[in-house]
């Protein structure tokens, strides 16, 4: 048996004595507290913790009696720290590809990019400098049913964690959805709820805003209405038109989509109905 | 006669030599330009410019000959750069009346604040501190638009340049509004236009959100819709509550009113359609 | 006996099983856990660790059993969570006192301002203002250490928990900061370490920057080099001087003080070295 | 003779009437102004001014009639609204080099990338993805001189209009600067002044700051010491290690380095004495 670097991941009713109770169970399997974060909603009288252990794990056993200090209706996972596999669906616009392709090319972000997945052609060049399959499954001539399906397909050959929508640009049928929930990370391109759906920046523009933004978020059934990982924006004036908030909010697109997936990736965010907890 | 300073305020369809003509009189006049911005907004091929001008001014002539090299349809505006007055209205939160007093106070807001009108006692106690005014109108006992009167009449009396709302959370009538377009600057507590109207902070809580922001913006006939000033943001967690973002945000509130209300003081502001130009 | 609410704030060398052995001696006390931070610096090996606790006290017990837990050289303290008394020193400027009294007024800053101290008569109006004494100690026709000792003797006779310089423009003697270390908290205008000394709105202005920051720290025996609580800085542009940046850092030396002094009062910070632990 | 967009670009003693004789001339000229700039320094006097013209250009008499009406001292250039040529020096670390690279593949930076420079080899495979030429130049069993002779005659090959140090490490020799004054663009990775040289993440660390940021500049003779461009900043707290920290801040080195690329391939920085005027 060798050291290793495990996760337990916890969300459970709130009680007294819980910290005291796992951490305790973790001391006598002699595993190292690496990191520790833990979060009480009390509105909804919730206790989340995430805690990183590092030692000798008897893996079976610790499961176990760790469930045994869980209150019933609780949620348990000891996961690997490990690298985990996305494929990543994107349409025409290289920002937000092209940055988790090249973060992950220099280490800043930890995942194995399986294949990109595209309804257009135009992002094969971009992919294949960092030679990683793409698959042009075009929307054309065939239903949107139909055209899910194929991509669907495509995607369970290469068994992905997650899947990143990178400014893919055509909204998921509810059975594609259903297929990975609390799966499929997205990014929109605006502070939502402020402008759902088709043209973000036209609306933004035509509101004369003075902030726009970008919202990476789980994808649900309902468009742009998904729990959200994570938010930021950028200030603009009344020089910009809708064309130039477009470029000018690419950088925070990429950067806002690239932090939320590495939080996803790290086991650091707990959904619960339509919200989130994101540890640091 | 002695040296002035003035800002000349010109908007107009746009048109080639327009800065060579304003500028060619001015000079003419042999006044020095301080400081100068020009916009052209290409969507609606409009001219936006703001100079400060110092020198001896032989007002009628340069506007005469201002007025000569303006485009039809245009509108040409040469004010002095002295302190303007505003009524505040809030209702019961201190925190961006208090801002304005007290920025005012130590000369980080140059403005005289003529009178503060709430519809409760509350604040009556922070603005004595200040020797300003308090009207308390009540809303009780009375509708809508007969405390809308009273409060029209208390205002009347101050004749100010400009009506702030430090949150006062009541809606105005539009009759009220119709009476000072333009001219009542209004903080939300959200940044518009996601979570208009009521308690936006605990739609923001029920949405998951993770910025909050708020929003200054010249109040117009639909409630929350009026052109944008100044919007700005801060970063949420999972942590907080309704009512604690409600106290977090206060910060930013406060200073996103105060910053929009130097812009409109410094006739750095121009309203066009539902729009603002700001310049710096 | 009532419900109580205390703070456990305990630093150490770092060991195995400390949270568990923590947690469960409070768990056996019954006690619940409303927040818990920890923090292990691997460079020094050090543990350090926040506990908000509620229920019913037995504080003798409690810190016996608590200590006996603890490793060599540790440090253990259970405070109760109550408003702190403060004195604010100030010399003329009004923005960071001011920030600190309007916000002390509204609630937004939960202390008890005792008194303010200046060298100067300018700022009384302004505290007079909030109703709290202010004592004018002139440094003219005086020495440095003489000057020292009477605003030490005033001081003593509020037994503040923190001494608060608020844009107090003078060094202190060594005399003085031994007398309460780690509890001056001092605003530098500039983010330190840059911009040392007398003046780093001129200085920053010389070197052209493009940024220009507020630093809050503990005050040790050399001049601005204390342990940092937080930091926070502003864009500027060419278009700024050193006057002009002066004004413009107001709101951000006033944010940063009333921030860090915030996390003060919540015993949220932890001194070690010349470094600081700071908790959300 | 077809319609063409250029840059004019002034800067001089100050004085009255100089953007009126400007843009008269302009406006004899029948050329449009699409965007116009000025500044004034009043601490020396200097006027800056930066019009961005369009229509069909007589340039010999524009020149000639401009240059007439500037004041003695003074700089005038007209140039081309077109794409620039940058050589780029890098060492080992990627993320500057590969925000250029991909930046520039999707059309947010418009320069012709000619070459990369290093003096190591880890970096030609990124490179080559974007098939530009790479020339690994060692410093290795040669002294500073000659590995900077070699690299002045590889650059020369490229005629670029700036050179770019992508996270080049390596100090260069007072020969080299004179070759290119004004024309090396360097990203440091600290707000300077603030730690200045070798290492400044770990001078961070040890100051215990609670921001790292980023500085974009021109080289000049003295060590990070040159004319500042852009400047920004990311806030880190306590669990930060200098490594964590080098890691953390090299999104912010990135942004800031090709940020202030753009600017100056966008002719909107002027350098005066150790300053920059940098238009938006």
């Amino acid at each position: 048996m060798k050291k290793q670097r495990k996760i337990l991941l916890m969300d459970c009713r709130d009680g007294k004595g819980l910290v005291a109770q796992v951490t305790s169970i973790c001391f006598k399997h002699q595993l190292n507290i690496i990191k520790n974060n833990e979060f009480v909603d009390k509105s909804c009288d919730r206790f989340f913790m995430r805690t990183e252990l590092e030692g000798y794990f008897n893996e079976a056993i610790l499961l176990e009696e760790l469930n045994a200090a869980l209150p019933t209706q609780g949620h348990l996972r000891l996961v690997d720290a490990q690298k985990k596999r996305v494929v990543i669906l994107a349409t025409k616009e290289a920002h937000c590809l092209g940055e988790l392709l090249m973060k992950n090319f220099y280490g800043a972000l930890d995942v194995d990019i399986a294949a990109v997945i595209s309804n257009h052609d135009v992002l094969s060049d971009l992919t294949s400098k960092f030679t990683i399959p793409y698959h042009f499954i075009s929307h054309l001539s065939i239903d949107r049913d139909e055209h899910d399906k194929q991509i669907l397909a495509t995607i369970a050959g290469y068994s992905p964690d997650y899947i990143v929508l990178a400014k893919y640009m055509r909204v998921l049928t509810p059975h594609f959805v259903s297929q990975y929930p609390n799966r499929i990370i997205n990014i929109h391109h605006s502070f939502l709820p402020a402008f759902i759906g088709a043209k973000p920046y036209h609306q933004a523009y035509e509101r004369g805003v003075k902030v726009i933004g970008a919202t990476a978020h789980f994808v649900n059934e309902n468009l742009d209405d998904g729990p959200i990982i994570t938010q930021d924006v950028i200030h603009v004036d009344h020089s910009l038109t809708a064309d130039t908030m477009a470029q000018a909010g690419r950088d925070v697109e990429a950067a806002v989509l690239a932090k939320a997936l590495q939080r996803v990736l790290d086991e650091k965010v707990f959904v619960y109905g339509n919200r989130t907890v994101v540890f640091d």
